[in-house]
């Protein structure tokens, strides 16, 4: 039910040639440290790579939990070939999935300084293939995943608009696809918020407004439908995001998957075994 | 021969309901376009992506090349369902991939000012499951693939050498392998250096090492083998990188698909027809 | 992009013996016939399949329409070889997928004579592997896929209750999952829908009820929440769907996908060439 | 070894978005029940979906059973999260497969109560891609699956004989595919039948004829060739089948894999643990 | 619907970097020559490996046809990177499946010459993963492919012998699993040869006898059932095989697939183009 | 992680319907026999396919060990249904990767006798899919895998010279690929040689030369480059192998691959239980 398996064959191709030339059948045990004050995230998956080339792996902390500098996370012991035939995997799902859950919960908590209620959201911005483990690492730093792709909620875009027409039209085509499914639009002003609004979105998306723009226009579109969402897009990084925390509900960056740092992680062999 | 079918696969999923339920069979053309000073890289498989779909591609550019802010890169046409459809799978390659091959080039330049036959290089840090991809785009920004898994070089790291004790014996276990493969050897010291150097190491891997030391490094190993290959990483940054061009032959950086922010580029629809 | 080639490799394995040995390389022409009225479904599948095989298709009828018995809905042309190939798998696809589009469409306006604005939905009571094609049939005959998987809204049914004791607590915590999904909650009395309602459902189910209780029930939800959406399900049968019509906004039924009968489509040769 | 893992990960997708948020790590047990009375089958299937969800499967009944309604025929425990995950799969499986295991096994007695020796067979009108498991339910109802391909045995239909323009040639070219095949001939008439029977063939398949035309051809050709058998098929109902069990050796019905009913099986949770 | 990408992914891996870093974007042609004389087989294969990668291909010969040393068999025409990316996987498609059918067809007229009733078949000792390459190969040099897996007929051997215990026994269960499958058992006496004949086996093998010895048991069984077929096999020949072709129906030799000799073919570039 | 559970949906396809309908659920056990002097490889692959089929394995020598006619080399125990399907996929796996090992290690140490340091290595000529064990057996065998694909070092090949035109400029292009690889450079004249080894070339292939004419161009290049490393190629046999041990450093046979015969081994059953 797993994606790790073809991680471990990018990486180890034809074999870890270097490792099983030097490292015979040895036995040992390795830990997992966090270089870096993190929120982790990785561990189940670094667990599944370690697992599937039959080592015992022993977590040290939880997805999702915030460690310090200096601290084990997980440990794994067993044949030391397949330790370091597995190391670079589990570090690079690891360092990628915790440095999106870090910077996720930095700048959630930066803007619940200011809105409590706030919900901070990713976007479809992500690397190829990769996207599950992205969206994960946002739930786990206490973002919200957004779509997971086309077919999961109807999301009106100003290229749709642009083909459609208008946004009363383009919003009952889209109300038509499923019960099942919310119907969210992109608007660039204040009249078109309220044109979704009226039309029956169930969400409405603020495109690279300001922050007093999009104030407004959640203002506008609660009275027409009090139960609207109303969210801002567009450019959003971690340091304009909490100027953006009063004005909407939800705060979508496609910064967090595609311009984040990896957090520091680093294995170290802490056993050698005859 | 392609993985950009799952790609689409992967943000497509049962359908992109949008697009059906709004766009119709109409068709169109748009265009893809650089919102900032890059080096293209990915065009190959944005085009692919829209191939696949049944649509028209025209480059507009060649990937590796270095496009100003505004420039369109490449243009499609055809059913515009399907255009918005390959739309984010198209910019999510564009973007990650133009974002490391343009990083890759500033720091090869920067580092070339000051030493015109210094490389650049990247590692295996890399997203898994898309490494092909940031390899690829770290070479169309004038930068060493460096190993492309674990099978394509022998590479003698510090847990490999606390296994096996000796630099002389894993270099030794290590020209075993095969004699197709070079043999390279991380140390920490001048000691380590000359050890594997006279062990007949063809690499040596000089790890978190100063710019000076790693100099110092350089010119003891090379009287000892002088087609011996020099190696510094760990941690060096675009900032850092330059002051190691004139120490070592090779700087290596996880940073380069690790860390790197993506390049800014979007699609405008260009066209509409009945 | 489709699965349709496995589908082909499920019924070929290592080749059509029959008409390998028996046909050799004379070309030919066939046509799909229509052999009861039916809502034709799968065209578009056939079509692939006989395209896989290096042939010529042109389809005479569209997806979703309705045709009478003796319609020739496909002509196909080439190898005589790959068109008896072929022909079991896209008679397969048309057949089932034609069998669900009618029997849609048939209960659909049985139910809109009664009610106009009534949708017909499908459930997740497909083929295992199939469940695609299934979903997109039902859409051809006029109904709601409903839910394509687990992943596409928060469906909180009675193991669910019985597990978390509280319908109101349930539905806060569905509400957390992500604003961009709809959360529905099965119910089985007055109390269950009203409180379900008051906690912020999306979509009342009603399991299991006679069409009196259910338009009771949707008089009181709407009442408290009036764009609340309420469904019927639990054993409605073609039979018994039109009674529900006017007591409810949607219908669902898991026979439409589990106990079908197939449509009566074959193929002839219509032309043999040297 | 098997397709389950595909058939979990359609359902599944991104996760259970449900059963995640609402359930937790509570641990409980569940038990499947048939609702009518049925032949089982796909209880191999439903555990092995359970197991690789990592949860302790415990069936109640056999593969092949026929059980009455209120049976309990699978037990399950352990993580409340994945029993759900696991439940529409494990029903969908047990559904379809004991419907037709069921109907196989209600044709089947009827038929043989007028001939002990007669077989029932099933065609290759199965749903795409779940073609092993429904044979494999027909089987399991008693049945002979018949071909499960077209590399399976040489089939010569109206299709073939319309092309290669005679029975003799036609049958001589599949005797030459493999001496481990057998060949069957689909005719429409005696004479067909006797050319065929002449001709060498092994088996004669006699297309829409009545019982009493099918009894005439029967003994015709058994006179010609005692080993061969003879197979009546086209249209056949579970209410026709009968009528021609003293006819023929074989009766097989496509009406057994495309329009059969799902039996009635369904999950409860009968423990929940802290 | 085929293995050949799979093939070239094996041969290619992160690509050619001799061709891409050398040849460039240059144009040209190659043939494909017979370097002995040879039953070419693969031209099919390595047609399509050369179309998958781009390039225009002609084939010269036919796949079966018995060609002289020195003969092009194949050109292609394209890009130069990709013909030589292409050569390795192409020739070794061609030499392999040319040895195998080859060595068949010499080993056939060998046989033909005693007897020309006579079948040479393959067995089940395939490489793994190119079984349906190396029996194709077997046909194209005029054999008879015999089973191609496990499910395709049934064959009674030694080791099932001695779990049944009897070889009537054997006969009578393996002829209860499908009318449409034949029956074949594994002897080693004339007694064992008379009991399969007598329980209604379809062909008898005889595994490891004597031409005499064959014969003899060929005779027996015939008198029992005339239409029943006889298979030598066991650790025969080249050499030996055509000893056996007046004393049985069919020959088959392991070694045509486990042991045979490529056969020898090359590439040669006839055209540069800038 | 492994390619053996195709090899056995190869041979198995929908049931080994031998043993499904004689064998029942009966236990027993098997065990492996080398019918000649060998050394076996394949022991690790054919653990893993009974394995897969739920068996209990206990090998009884070692890949890579030389073992007499008549040794067990592995013993396997459980439902003897699942023995009898795994024996085919198991022996040809060994029969053929034995084979290779052994092969290649008769012919290891007859080029020793003469030159104690020379390396015998295998080529890419190798059966498309099953490239990966058939290296594993050279190795096992004492060989040197040479490279895995076009991705593993720079080979360039005549046909990559007629394109370029020159030896130095072609090396100096494969030189730029990455600094982790190594330049091989076929050559077929000494002036080729030299002209390679002054242009850098890490390994000279001297493609079909005398054993003669091999050590000239040696003793050449050693003088321009000590390091260097000479390798011999094109249509080497066994036999003619030793004539080379002592002109070249590396001997390389597509012939171990390519045309070599399979060790013998069977499959006997040791043990019935009820």
């Amino acid at each position: 039910m797993s994606r790790i398996e073809d991680f471990l064959r990018e990486d180890i191709g034809e074999g870890d040639i270097t490792s099983d030339a030097l490292v015979g059948d040895r036995r040992g045990a390795a830990a997992i440290i966090a270089r870096q004050e993190c929120v982790v995230a990785g561990l189940e998956e670094a667990s599944e790579a370690f697992t599937l080339l039959g080592l015992r792996v022993t977590p040290l902390a939880k997805d999702g939990e915030r460690v310090r500098a200096g601290t084990a996370v997980l440990s794994v012991e067993g044949a030391l070939r397949s330790i370091l035939a597995g190391e670079r995997v589990a570090l690079n799902l690891l360092m990628r999935m915790s440095g999106i859950a870090t910077a996720t919960n930095d700048v959630l908590w930066a803007c619940r300084e200011r809105n409590p209620d706030v919900i901070v959201a990713a976007t479809r911005k992500t690397t190829p293939g990769f996207r599950h483990f992205e969206k994960k690492a946002v739930m786990l730093g206490g973002g919200d995943p957004h779509r997971f792709g086309l077919d999961d909620a109807v999301l009106i875009k100003d290229n749709h608009l642009a083909v459609v027409g208008s946004i009363t039209e383009a919003v009952a085509r889209g109300r038509k696809v499923s019960f099942t499914k919310k119907v969210e639009v992109e608007v660039v002003s204040l009249d078109g918020a309220r044109e979704a609004a009226l039309a029956g979105a169930d969400i409405i998306l603020l495109d690279n407004m300001s922050p007093k723009d999009a104030a407004a226009c959640r203002q506008a579109v609660k009275v027409i439908s009090p139960g609207i969402i109303v969210e801002a897009s567009g450019g959003i990084t971690p340091s304009t995001a909490p100027e953006y925390a009063e004005a909407v509900d939800i705060i979508s960056l496609g910064w967090l998957t595609h311009s984040v740092r990896a957090a520091d992680l680093s294995m170290d062999i802490t056993a050698l075994k005859d």
